[in-house]
């Protein structure tokens, strides 16, 4: 089932041209949870060498997009999200997990931590939180 | 002078690998307006043919960081914003245009409109609200 | 016709318990436009003698809520809001003014500046973006 | 040294008149942490017998700054934060839950929890993100 759910929201990532350009990965898909995650390019960076934030803005978006229509159904929009940037994006790659906070059946509000993974560990790089909605809602 | 400036501002976006990716143009640039420029190319959009949500938001997120810096320098940092999506973006180009709402020595509040440009005109497709601080502030 | 929006709005003003206790005046309200406005009373300070940032986001989103019912009908929700605060807010009023940038059926993307008037004339202290939705959608 | 802290904030409270117009009530107070709390009384209804939005916002603000303030400084002002309302908020009291989720010297990232409190139990009602500035940064 879990697996079922996983594969069906990869075939749905890879769906999408701008994603597959930017080789985005799902890592996980759940009622509730999804994790997103790209991998730090060069061709990615902003002037000082970090990720852009509209990378982080774009993993958002589509984080929170995977979770609400992980319980809403596969038809769904964003509606509005708002980011807060937290630190430099700094490192190899960038993973955004998202959970739902509360859902009706029209639409849920889910909430998403993007970390940048180096090294030494991870780091809590920015934080968003938006409205997915089913679509022709 | 006005010159001078949109050159610069040029000279930043082209320093910035992911905006290079993209193709992103900058249109416009004076003090406290920024206008920048994305074609919709085929590998820009989501499975509906649509620009995708994380593309708007990434020209967001840079249209608000260059006025921002229009104001108060070039070393500047998004430090959040909000995006709402009003409707779907079709056509074969996405416009931002940004302009500051208010400004101090340290931060500015500025506000973008995203048009999607089609055959027959235009439709505004996204609006944000976000700030932009100076570098180590 | 206009006139009786306009009384037909501040009807459901002094219909809210909370609006009557704070003095709220509705100012303007046709399809698109709302105004509403606060005498800025001792008890509605905070510690350093400005009107609380509380008071501004009630105002905010009451005024959100009655833009977006003047195009969506009676019955709306705030569904959200964000509310970005300029520079500190003196005077002997406020006034929030909001107009509708986008709306559906459903729902409608709304806009509201906040001014606080004093005797040499008016600042803008706040500026809110949020989305009003019919109730039961 | 944590009484200390909660008495110290339970000081500032009660010189911010407009919380005591509404007799908000400091629950908790550490580094980090701040709960805030206000019995719902009718006069804090809006039309439909609920909590007014305007309220609850009011409520996600002060919470936010408190807390933001428990790891800046006394002196802090809310720059901008976004709410989301979840459901109705009906009961006899709303309480909210803040935390910090990331702060530096001179700015701190919150998040708020606002919960109705009712006879069976309590419901999330409300969720808010928002950033606390040190004054005059």
């Amino acid at each position: 089932m879990e697996n079922d759910l996983l594969e069906y929201g990869r075939a749905v990532l890879a769906s999408q041209p701008f994603s597959v350009l930017l080789g985005t990965q799902l890592l996980t898909f759940t009622a509730g949870r999804a994790e997103l995650a790209i991998e730090l390019k060069p061709e990615f960076l902003q002037q000082h060498g970090l990720a852009h934030g509209g990378l982080l803005s774009y993993l958002a978006d589509n984080a929170l997009a995977f979770v609400g229509g992980s319980v809403l159904g596969a038809d769904v929009l964003t509606s509005e999200f708002k980011i807060n940037y937290l630190r430099p994006a700094r490192g190899h790659r960038v993973v955004a997990r998202a959970h739902v906070i509360s859902a009706s059946t029209r639409q849920a509000i889910c909430q998403c931590e993007l970390f940048a993974m180096h090294d030494k560990g991870e780091n809590l790089v920015a934080i968003a939180l938006g409205t997915i909605i089913k679509r022709g809602s």
